[in-house]
């Protein structure tokens, strides 16, 4: 598919992170199961939920759009999620909650860096109620990421108290 | 490799972000080639040295630590960098630049994340002098990121100015 206008490129985009977030439903429970502090594995499986949630306003997206969500694969969290698998499999229990939200974080800022292309995208085609229902996701994306910096520090200040 | 310590995973997290880096020294200047407007060739050259400054400060960090650069494949920075190329393919003139930003806030927000995380670690381990290392690339990923939203912005401002 040739992309020649920049509402082309904004579809192209959001059928990019629709692949990322359908893919991502079938990975958070796997890290869910690998995380080893209950803490680490309820924020996967409350941010798989909210996923879905993100999955169906990507759906609302392309509904107003008149557009399909498929034919796109996203290679990037193709990638991201092939560099769980690994480190869920090389990491022991004591290194396996950190090398995990490691992985985690990089797919948090990959849909960081889309959501925000994709809402400035949204204000500049003049799609305003399009823009707030992307801008909901980018908050909730931020807000992901901030909340696994609080479990890796809280982990490790925890493990600092006892060492 | 098993990873059966922090210092482990520290270890393997530069590796792979060196090994992004690397790729991405040579898909920078294929990015700057594509680019329509001088602003953000230039921007991508500039960000090709950058860059290589920091594949050269990463090399100073396994230097301090006595360990080896290599070994790891950084899958996400392939899939990104396949990205680039598809978008490279797919866009015409007047998408190009759009879609070429798009793609590089997100390696950009990779990068943010992962010396996020390795800053983190390298002060959880204490060791000082390569968390201020590592600071420096963070900060100059976090600039090189804002400076693409500014491009796209002022971009769009000029062909809204015109339209």
């Amino acid at each position: 598919m040739k992309i020649t206008s920049k509402k082309e490129l904004y579809v192209s985009l959001l059928r990019d992170i629709y692949s990322g977030e359908k893919q991502l439903t079938k990975a958070l429970p796997k890290m869910a199961d690998a995380a080893t502090s209950p803490e680490l594995a309820q924020a996967f499986t409350d941010h798989c939920k909210e996923t879905y949630e993100q999955a169906q306003r990507l759906e609302e997206v392309f509904r107003i759009l008149g557009e399909k969500e498929g034919g796109e694969t996203c290679e990037a969290m193709k990638g991201l999620i092939k560099e769980g698998e690994e480190m869920i499999d090389v990491t022991d229990e004591k290194t396996r909650d950190a090398g995990l939200i490691a992985i985690a974080q990089k797919v948090e800022h990959y849909e960081i860096a889309s959501y925000g292309t994709l809402c400035r995208l949204a204000k500049e085609l003049g799609f305003k109620d399009q823009a707030t229902l992307l801008h909901k996701t980018f908050d909730e994306e931020s807000s992901a990421d901030k909340k696994l910096t609080q479990i890796a520090e809280g982990k490790a200040n925890r493990m600092a108290a006892v060492a």
